[in-house]
This record gives C-alpha cells, sequence and structure tokens, in this order.
C-alpha cells in the first residue's frame, strides 16, 4: 500500500510532537543548515565529534546522522565510534557519501564504514551511490548531473548487500528497499543551487526515522517534507540566497494541506 | 540602582565607536551567525583556534569568547592556553558551556576550565548551568526545556566560589552576581527555533564587556539588547529561516527609542 | 586596452556555462558563504582539506582556493600538499591571507605558503597585504580599517618578486600585474558588515581565473561582479542581515545590463 499525504504528514507531526535527539557528525559546510532545518521540522539537533564524547552522545540521541563531505581521519575514526555504539543500542543509522567516487580516499571511507556498521539508511546522489556499489564510477565534486535514475542498480546492489534503505536523491527521489520503490517527484531545480540542501536532507531522513519504525516510509516522507518544503519556498524566492530562507520558514510552518496538495509520489 | 534604558543603550553605542576585536574560540555551527552578529553590533570578530597563535590573538583582542560547542581535545587545549593569556592580560573572559550535562567529557571540561581559569561572566541555559555546579544533573543534546529559574541556586554557587557573574537564559534572562541580580524578560519562543542564537548571545556579552568595566551590566546589556533585537526581528519574520535574517538587520540599526519602548528589565 | 563591462560579462557567462571546480581549502567562518556564491555564480564549489585527498581532489579541479582564515597545523600542511600538486598540474591558486599581521603565525605561514608556491591571484585587504611585503606592519584581526591606496607599494612588490596577480580590496579595489593596474570602485559600504564577503571575492577569482587564462582579466572581473552585486543587494536591504541573503540571489541572476550601468573601473 503506498504511503499517503496523511502518513508523511503523521511523520512529520511525530518529528513535531517528539522532539527527537539527531546526533549529527556532519560537515562544516552543511552544519549550520541542517541544524536549522532540524530545529524547523521540530527536532533537536546537536553536533558532536570528539572521540571522546561520541559514544556518550549516541547513548542518549535517538538516531545517528554521519556524513563524510567535509571528513578527516580524526573524524572518520569518531564516525566508525558513533557508528559502532549506536548499532549496539540499536538506533537508526544514517549515511551521508558526500562526494564518493570523487576522490579515492572518500570511496574507501564510505565503503569501510558501510562494511563495518552497515547503516539503516543511505542518502546520496546518484554518482556517490554508483561510487559506492561499483569500481571505476566517477563523481564530479560533490554535486552531480547524472540522472538519478542510472544509480538505480547500484542502489539495489547495495540494499541487497546491506540491508540498508537506498535513496538516491536527484530530479527524482528513489527510495529502495528490498520489495519496494518510492519516487518522489518534488523539489524544485534552484535547490541545487543552494549549499548543504542534501546533506540536510539526510539529516531529516534521521529526524524522520527516530520516529519511525518504518525506515523505508520515514525516509519516504522525509523526502517529500524537503521536496514539498524546497518547491513552495523557490516559487517564493528571487534566487538562492532566499530560497534557503524561505525552506526554513515553510519547513517550520509546512501543514497537512500542503503536503496533500503537492505530493507527487510513485510507489 | 537598576539598569536604565539610557544605560543599555549607552554600552551599545561605545561598542559601536570603539569597535572591540572580539578573539572567539566557538563552535563551528554558530561561528558564521556569532561573527555577523558581532559586526552588527559594531564590534570586530575574529575566529583563531591554533596553539601557534591564540597567545598572540589575546594580546591584541579586547576580550575572549570561549565557547564549547563542537569541542574536541586540540580545540580545549587552545582555549585554556587562551584563557591563562587572557586572565594574565586582564582582559574579560567569557565561557559558554554548550552541551555540559550532555556528555560526562563536556561537564568535565567546562568545569575544568571554571577551575583552571574562573571566567568574568558564564553564560548558559538552565541545565547547563546546574550541569557544572551539580553533580547528576542532565541536559538533553544543547537546548533545554528546563525554566531557566530551576538553575538560580546553582548560578549563585557558581558565583559565590568563583566570582563570576553568572546568566542562566530562557524565556526569562538571569544574570547574578554577589549582591545582585538582574531579570531581563525580553526575547520571543521562535528564537530557541534558530541555531546558534544562545551561542551568538555570548558572543554579544563579550563585546558589551569589552567596553564597560562592569561587568553584570555589560552582560545585562547585551542580553537585553539579544531579546529585543529578537523580539522585533521575529514579529517580522514568517519563521525561523527569516528570523535569523532580520536578527542581524535589527541589530544593526538597534536603536535608543527600540530599547526605550520593549525593555522588560527587574532588578 | 581596458577591460570592458562586456569582457567582465563573458567572464561571468564562462563560468555558468563550463561550471569550472573550485577547490576551497579555506575557513570555517565563509565556507557555507563562498560554497554558496560559488554555486550562485555558476561554478561548482567542493571542500576538503584531509591530506589524504588534497592532491586527489586537485586532480579533478579547476582551480586551487587556499584561506588561512582559522588555520591550523594540520591544515597548513594540506594547503602546501594541495598547493603543490595545483602548481605540478598548472591550475590556477588564490591565496586569501586573511589575518596576515594579526600574529605572528598568520605572517609566517602565508609567507611560507608564498615562496614555496607563488599564488597566481593574491587577495587581501591592505594591512594582510602590506603584513605580507613588509615586517613590522600591524592588522586588527581581520577586518581593516586602512585604505586600500596604502598597500599600493607592498602589492607592486610582492608582483615583482612572485609574479602574481596581487588585488587588494577595500573601497576601491586594486588590481596589480607587472605592467598595469585596474581600479575598481564598485561596492557598498554595508558590505564589510557581512562576514566571509572578502573569503568569497577570493573564491570568485577562483570561479573566473578558471575559465580564462588571462588572470589580471579575471580578478578584475570577479571584483568587478563582486562589487556590482554587493550594491545592488545593499540597495535592496535593510541591514546585513538581508544583504547576505539578497547578494546571493542578484549573483545568480547578474546580467550584463546590471555591469554595463554600474561598473566603475579605471585602468
Amino acid at each position: 500500500m503506498p504511503l499517503t499525504a496523511q502518513d508523511i504528514y503523521q511523520n512529520l507531526e511525530d518529528v513535531r510532537r517528539k522532539a527527537p535527539l539527531v546526533h549529527n557528525i556532519t560537515n562544516y559546510v552543511a552544519m549550520n543548515l541542517s541544524a536549522n532545518a532540524l530545529l524547523a521540522v521540530g527536532a533537536s539537533p546537536v553536533m558532536a565529534h570528539a572521540p571522546e564524547e561520541v559514544e556518550d552522545m549516541v547513548a542518549i540521541a535517538s538516531v545517528l546522522v554521519i556524513n563524510i563531505g567535509t571528513l578527516s581521519r580524526p573524524w572518520v575514526e569518531s564516525m566508525l565510534k558513533a557508528a559502532l555504539q549506536a548499532e549496539k543500542k540499536g538506533i537508526p543509522i544514517i549515511y551521508d557519501p558526500v562526494g564518493a567516487g570523487a576522490t579515492p580516499y572518500r570511496t574507501r571511507t564510505i565503503r569501510e564504514l558501510v562494511q563495518a556498521v552497515p547503516p539503516t539508511i543511505l542518502r546520496g546522489n546518484a554518482s556517490e551511490i554508483m561510487a559506492i556499489a561499483e569500481d571505476g564510477a566517477k563523481t564530479k565534486g560533490v554535486d552531480s548531473a547524472m540522472a538519478s535514475g542510472a544509480a538505480l542498480d547500484s542502489a539495489r546492489r547495495i540494499n541487497e548487500q546491506h540491508g540498508c534503505v537506498v535513496c538516491v536523491s536527484g530530479e527524482t527521489d528513489y527510495i529502495i528497499k528490498k520489495k519496494g520503490m518510492a519516487m518522489i517527484k518534488n523539489g524544485h531545480t534552484l535547490m541545487p543551487k543552494v549549499t548543504g540542501l542534501g546533506c540536510t536532507a539526510s539529516a531529516l531522513c534521521g529526524a524522520f526515522a527516530a520516529v519511525n519504525p518504518d525506515h523505508f516510509a520515514a525516509t519516504t516522507a522525509a523526502m517529500a517534507v524537503m521536496g514539498i518544503a524546497g518547491e513552495i519556498a523557490a516559487e517564493n524566492s528571487l534566487g538562492p540566497g532566499s530560497l534557503q530562507v524561505q525552506f526554513l520558514d515553510i519547513l517550520f510552518h509546512l501543514s497537512s494541506e500542503d503536503i496533500r496538495q503537492r505530493l507527487k509520489i510513485t510507489c
């Protein structure tokens, strides 16, 4: 049975009501926007990366979001430490493989993380997802002009191997689970002109998964909310600067009606 | 004699006129907003954390602001080094104990800093202030639903022990000194939905203390300016995204009249 | 022959069309704004600082931008590593010496970088440029009240010694090459009230130089575009908060007509 606008709104309302603590180990560029988006959606963000405290922070968190956008060795060590603790505790783990495929170090790091601790949800663009699944895939920096559909086989392979929900984001967002797929066609062409919106989508996947044990549904709901808030914001914006501002405003007020009117989902 | 709107405006005007250099060792999430707020208020922000330069930066700064929001060992070492130099030089030192109580590492680190170099001003929310004063206090991440009044005893104990002005921020901001207290009831419920506004309040306390030797008055003035600018901004905002933008605009233009009309202070 | 509005617009259009990958090793404060400005201007930003990957990132990048605003030893090592690789590959290298002169560590670091790998373009404010060229020059933090013209001799000396284009930014931007100079008088007094706009100017110099082998012309074009977008934004802004937002919007839409009507250039 496909996810309805009501299901998605319910997941959003649960985030607002339960205000889950989302522990982020993310990149310097997107930290501020991700924290603000988590607050706007009703969650409670915390950023912590010191090896001395990541396990303790995981212990009080409802979900762990790991993003390799500005990775370095000490941070990767903390990511692994935090992921192991999250696995042990049984809370959802989200990976965002920013720039996988752009350098061997990124590709290797995310692959090692996935091997060591398979995530609950993996969200990336087409070239990042392909780089994890296949040797020889190429990324241009951290954005991707490739259509998200190109990574469907890679996404399915990762799902089969590691069991995680895989989301390939792009003009169409594909959300893959073992026996199913959802497609979200919301969003706006101006959104890739704002840095960190992809990272923010991963953070929202975390918030939604923290309060919804159906992680496929949670990922789908988070991506729909991102896309709908983004397209409403873009339609009211003069450019990427105002889009970022309006995105947070819209996210904060997003209504059941907004979702019902705009949702473009295929299951 | 209670602080008047005129006193507060005078402190703001002194910041604008003297443009004190505010040396920040702060967290990745709030850095940009804090720097922008310091610029908007007329101060001159600098961010520097390398052990090779923190003492030299303190040497040319008018105040040091330390914030443990995204702490790690190398940063904590620089914080201590900078604080010792600031103490030696005799400039005000502000501590913001972000997330104290959330993990043992944060609680231990801020306690060690306070022991090693007592700050001039300590500003945190209720759970953070309680975590410094009392074993067993609990924080949920880095925000706090607890009413600020709950931490008054803790604040007084810290003041007695270390001599610093203690500000417990929240719906009411309490500013504590040895024989006195001020309460500010400005601000807006939308403000906690913007990440880094607490950190920014600490940065402004630094700017105000840099030009006002009465550090209790400076802290009170800074918190009043934060609250008033925040509430004007919130009333003109559609959500947390526009609040952040308008906050900087309002701060930049804040007038004697704005403060006179809005100030809600009890001493 | 002086640079025309048409030349500048052509350089901007080339950035938009070619979307060069700009590899930034920059400071925590300006990262987000610089990435957003690069996206707004049509470039493809990437931030990467790990020693394990900087050479690989340079290998796929069209330009390298290095900014010492929040430097520390591990980052400086990566900066050098990346710069050596960029020199070997023959792509343009931009240095932004944020806070040179404020501490010996900053002055020493940027001088060592310039000695080891002379940049293609060096862009800083007057006191930073003077601190590189002369012993005993003083900076107040990372902003500079000094008129940019005061650093002309220093800029010429650096150009003679290292061959790089030197841009001294300020109320007037001076762009220096061996046998020529351009002056841009665009911009707005509100711009220095937004943190990271100088760093962003350096990032744009990178994007423009990536698609224009005449690096003097590219630097001049980038500074003109910064100044023009900034002044249009400032005229439509209520303060520094909205200036930052509008700056990105304007940059995204900047037209040939905007440049033609506003350009204030002297060669």
